[in-house]
């Protein structure tokens, strides 16, 4: 019988879960797996978790030094989130000999490079499986069996709440605003919500995915990062008529360069990631030797999360290795945003008079920017008297360096109303 | 850097695709996982593999003890699949302190209980992502993670070879022969392939499942089989048009008893497995706390299977656990085949005149099976003159024991020209 005791720091939705699970599971925990686990201590800054911890007779500290520093605690679940003092409890608990559960996507998009070399330094485990699309083991799937088939290509949809909204625009019609009412009447959506609607949030998990496929993180500033904000319903309605529905795309690939993105994506309506609706979250995975994979699951959420903090801490408890954490040799280097190149939707609102595309066609021909299809939309009569009518336009092949450019030019021009509409196409076979 | 040498027993389409793939890799997984793997013997029975180990500068065997009691070996690759001698094999590996990594379902369905408990008896590791869907990681990612969120159900469809055929079937509208010849044509199928048509490979491997789902074993002559040879292309035409797709399911789960089947069933065609084409496997799991997973992926094949192959021996190499294999404490038992209740397909060939229904009607009336939709279907012209038309039945739910007994006295009718046509229907909900 193997004996571990557990420390949590930060008790919300997802301590409370993991709490809840772990102790269901505590029984059969011992009998079948053989493994002792106890939670040991329980440190929070609310004092109102004190009489959660004396409900389950777990000892409560509001110092979370008090766990690190306990020598009796084996595994530290961390779950403050964000980067300070977060780090600092990790760093210190590898130094005091512990490993450490977190799902802190944040702190380890960021400094995972230094938390990772600790824990090799210290010689101990991190897991980390619920920072990335929840109760998905995408962790464990990528970082044992998918590295070492050649990954060439990740996609994620690995944010509950702007998939949602997107669902909403797309399925019920309603608005960008409206939609995210719903995400936050139904709990999804956080009272700020701005992290998951400018990307941000998956631009953290990607980095990760990015690191455990090729070994390298790439810089958060440098990574293309485009949140949903200024999609409307009718980029989602015109999409679909062109056989596409919008996701917010997080996309890691390595051809001779690694490239890294987050952003708003046309996807073949026919494809697995164009299917993944609501707060679900999946991951497509093209690699050389197996195939393609495609994993979805619920991505956030108190409980599927839970599941993922309490099988890395059986995994912690029963071995130490989680999976090799360190730097690839190899330093393959990240292509630049301004060389990525794509197929572009492109919605001009442009004034209803004769020559209005001969300009834009032009500025597009200028930047070596050649168009695959063209539709100008009718509007509703009453709104006829501004006269400014919906352009939407594919583009073949571009890079992003000169469509920036074009627009630039484009949305200066007198004929254009407001600022030209850019979706990127994603490149994805069905 | 640990170092660790392996022995390959079998050098088959797996084999191959793994020697060349653990080459190819051998210098990253040095550089970067400090792990120095060398295959330091190959064992076949086929003497023609000695030119190819030669190629590689391996030494070769024609015979497997020698890989089994060197001494210098670590972990044994047994790829030569079936009960006899791989059995002897892997257990003898094991008491000569060797961990082991198999792509053998059969073996592991049918033994799986003493050699998990051998394994555990010596201490020693197994690994067998490949045994089940090829490269997707449905092993670990159920072992590791999932048992822990409360399984309720896991379905998979787990064969390629039946799968393409359906898929053929479906798509192309091709009977079930033709298909099967596009499979053989394609090196999809065996030249003998009846243990994927008859549906004992998808067996094998939800037996396994099975046990890392809920901690038992059940035995293989005891689980409701059966195959995709009966399944006709009206059948499939029938379903669809009732909104369904014919999948050849792999079923585990648990309520108060262990429910495990595999059978070909009529799944809503908007459900991810209905989706699931080609030679593609897929696992759909139905878990209390995490909600529902998804996975597909190449469920066969050289490639992918060596991948997970791979990914074993890494495992194998870096830590000495996996998971624990040992059955559960509690002793759930299983549900008879003869309680299982389903909805059900059912598709009469009957005499066209007048009281047939009413017949068939009294029958199932007498084993308290309910009617939800009839519909009797046109026959082609150049047909008519045997006049026996389908008429095609869906019920409302039944037990097997109650539909069985009505079907043999309904095909014992003289109205009834050939044996009812009988597809469960998988109550998932979309």
């Amino acid at each position: 019988m193997i004996r571990k005791k557990i420390g949590i720091i930060g008790i919300g939705t997802i301590g409370e879960a993991f709490l809840s699970e772990l102790n269901k599971n505590i029984g059969f925990i011992k009998k079948n797996l053989e493994l002792d686990v106890e939670i040991a201590k329980i440190a929070d800054c609310n004092p109102k978790i004190r009489a959660k911890a004396s409900k389950i007779k777990v000892p409560f500290t509001k110092n979370a030094e008090e766990i690190i520093e306990d020598e009796n605690i084996d595994i530290v679940v961390e779950l403050i989130g964000g980067i300070n003092p977060a780090k600092k409890y990790i760093v210190d608990s590898f130094k005091n000999g512990k490993d450490v559960v977190t799902a802190n996507k944040a702190l380890l998009a960021s400094y995972g490079k230094d938390i990772f070399g600790l824990a090799y330094k210290y010689g101990r485990a991190i897991g980390f499986e619920a920072a990335v699309a929840g109760g998905i083991p995408i962790i464990k799937s990528v970082a044992e069996v998918l590295r070492f088939g050649e990954i060439r290509n990740l996609y994620g949809i690995l944010n509950g709440t702007t998939n949602f909204i997107l669902t909403q625009m797309e399925k019920e019609a309603k608005t960008y605003k409206e939609s995210l009412q719903d995400a936050k009447k139904c709990g999804i959506a956080e009272r700020d919500p701005s992290l998951d609607l400018s990307g941000k949030d998956a631009l953290h998990k990607i980095c990760l995915l990015c690191f455990l496929c090729f070994g390298r993180f790439p810089k958060l500033s440098e990574i293309l990062t485009e949140g949903i904000e200024k999609l409307t319903v009718q980029d989602i309605v015109y999409a679909r008529e062109l056989g596409f529905t919008v996701k917010l795309l997080a996309v890691a690939k390595k051809d001779k360069k690694i490239e890294t993105r987050v952003h708003p994506a046309l996807v073949p309506q026919d494809h697995p990631l164009a299917k993944t609706n609501g707060v679900l979250n999946s991951v497509f995975v093209d690699t050389g030797i197996g195939g393609d994979f495609f994993f979805s699951g619920l991505g956030a959420g108190g409980n599927p999360t839970a599941l993922s903090v309490m099988s890395d801490v059986i995994t912690a408890c029963g071995q130490k290795k989680f999976y090799s954490l360190r730097e690839a040799k190899e330093k393959y280097s990240f292509k630049k945003s301004k060389d990525f190149d794509f197929r572009y939707y492109l919605r001009f609102s442009a004034l209803d008079k004769p020559g209005v595309l001969a300009k834009i066609s032009r500025v597009l021909s200028d930047y070596k920017i050649s168009i695959a299809s063209v539709s100008q939309k009718e509007t509703p009569l009453n709104k006829k008297q501004n006269r400014f009518v919906p352009i939407v336009m594919i583009t073949h092949r571009a890079t992003e360096e000169n469509v920036d450019k074009a627009l630039k030019r484009i949305n200066r021009l007198s004929i254009i109303k407001s600022p030209t509409q850019l979706i990127r196409i994603e490149g994805l076979c069905v």
